[in-house]
């Protein structure tokens, strides 16, 4: 059986480099392709592509989610490589350019929620333009296979959504820009899952998936705000994610699920 | 009792012209100011604006949504002009800057989907972050005002949604832009709720309500496949809005609603 093949986008730091360092551990060892804006600057992912045997295998791909053409790029040399992915998972996010959610409108600028929705909306999305091709081709070596073929998948697409971009459960207001880039993510996913549902033998599941609230640089101006058990590690965050992709099938597709697997309210 | 003065965002065809039409023969006669990109090029509105007393009055300020800075100036002249605002309605929108929305990843590009959030839902969040302290300031002529002061508003925020927009809803896929740009918007909306309903006195309702499947430039590559009884005119659809805006209160802040006050899910 060939190693299931799966890409971290937006792998530098936080969750995406975690989850690198958790499929490169996978029972089946995974050829991990991590893909960021900077891989010259990124030290611990060329020190986990560096690695030997052993464990799986990092490749390391330049990928400003921002550029069209990146993305083009990237998945071109993904489809030379490997031919087909198993698991994407988009994981680049910004809270706002300035790194702070806005407080009140008076902090919203239309320059601040375009860089934001880019990045967080536009940018998942253009990956799965490019990329779905190949999650098309995938093994289906991620989530569960129910028995029947006709239910099976290939690929499985993750979209890092959050909570605070739940419509309904909107009760605090503020983080505009943040806010409405994810549950316009969440529509993303959904129309997705339309469109990579359809095909009798080459369907790829699609899921936002929340990470729960994770100590990460995204999260650290909140983090005195943030009782300490409610708090994840990336580690921790990262290891009930990888289970819960592991009881994923169509049933899911479309849908925005939290840590524990709950239901999020769109 | 001073006239309710309302601002038409988008007002050059469709929807917003005829939202112009209705409000001057409001009963009681309105103070309408209708935005749009090219007042010199709107005959229809500059012939409304021309029209003498017997209905209300309609000025016509120049406003391309797109543009924080026209949004900012056109709020500056409403606010030495008239003070204060009761209702507001954003009505711009398109489906994709080609005419068409995309019926598969193949035809979805950065550009295309980064233009229709700056129109459909940037434009919309600025309008709100430089008009609401004058919606704030509104005398409450429009929606339902329950007897209790603590419960009343002083001015009216529509957003033009479409059902298309709901996530939940969504069971076609197809039309990333346009769908993502209006879940995006409903999230808008609601954040917007949050922020304009805290105060004790000078509450704005905000929602966002969905026209039907309307009979305008924005539809017209799809009316062949609309029978003809759910395909409203402009008028019929307005005026459904209207009267249903007459029943709004701080009860519907934050959500989104069909022509017939059927709640729209998220
Ligand atoms: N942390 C939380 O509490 C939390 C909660 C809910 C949801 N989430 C979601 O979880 C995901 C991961 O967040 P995190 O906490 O790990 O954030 P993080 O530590 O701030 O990392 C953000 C990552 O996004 C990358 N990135 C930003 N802009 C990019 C671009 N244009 N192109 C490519 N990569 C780009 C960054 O790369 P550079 O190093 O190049 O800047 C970095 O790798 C995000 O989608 C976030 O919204 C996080
Ligand atoms: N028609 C339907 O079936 C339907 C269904 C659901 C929801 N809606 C919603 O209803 C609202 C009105 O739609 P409609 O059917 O009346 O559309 P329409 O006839 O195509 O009119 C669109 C309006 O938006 C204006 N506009 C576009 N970009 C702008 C910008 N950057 N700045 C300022 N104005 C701009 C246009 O002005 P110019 O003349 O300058 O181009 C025009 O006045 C929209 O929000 C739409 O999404 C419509």
């Amino acid at each position: 059986m060939a190693a299931p093949v799966v890409v971290v986008q937006g792998a530098s730091r936080g969750l995406g480099l975690e989850f690198c360092k958790q499929l490169l551990k996978w029972k089946t060892p995974a050829v991990v392709i991590a893909t960021c804006r900077h891989p010259d600057a990124c030290q611990e992912l060329q020190a986990l592509a560096a690695r030997g045997p052993g464990t799986g295998t990092l490749s390391l791909l330049q990928l400003d989610v921002d550029r069209e053409d990146d993305v083009r790029g990237a998945a071109e040399r993904v489809a030379a490589l490997f031919g087909g992915v198993d698991l994407m998972i988009n994981c680049s996010a910004m809270l706002h350019p300035s790194g702070r959610g806005e407080t009140s409108l008076r902090n919203v600028s239309a320059q601040g929620v375009m860089a934001t929705v880019s990045t967080n909306t536009v940018g998942p999305l253009l990956m799965a333009k490019y990329f779905s091709p190949l999650l098309m081709k995938g093994g289906g070596a991620f989530g569960a296979q129910p028995p029947e073929r006709s239910r099976q998948h290939r690929g499985l697409l993750v979209n890092m959504t959050a909570r605070v971009g739940s419509i309904g459960d909107n009760a605090l207001g503020g983080w505009y820009s943040y806010r409405l880039s994810k549950a316009a993510l969440n529509m993303v996913t959904k129309t997705l899952s339309v469109e990579l549902g359809r095909s009798s033998n080459n369907k790829v599941v699609c899921v936002s998936l929340h990470p729960g609230t994770v100590a990460t640089d995204l999260s650290a101006p909140y983090h005195r705000g943030v009782p300490a058990d409610r708090l994840f590690s990336p580690q921790h965050s990262v290891s009930l994610l990888l289970a819960l992709i592991q009881t994923l099938s169509m049933e899911h597709t479309g849908g925005a699920y939290s840590w524990d697997g709950a239901p999020l309210p769109w």
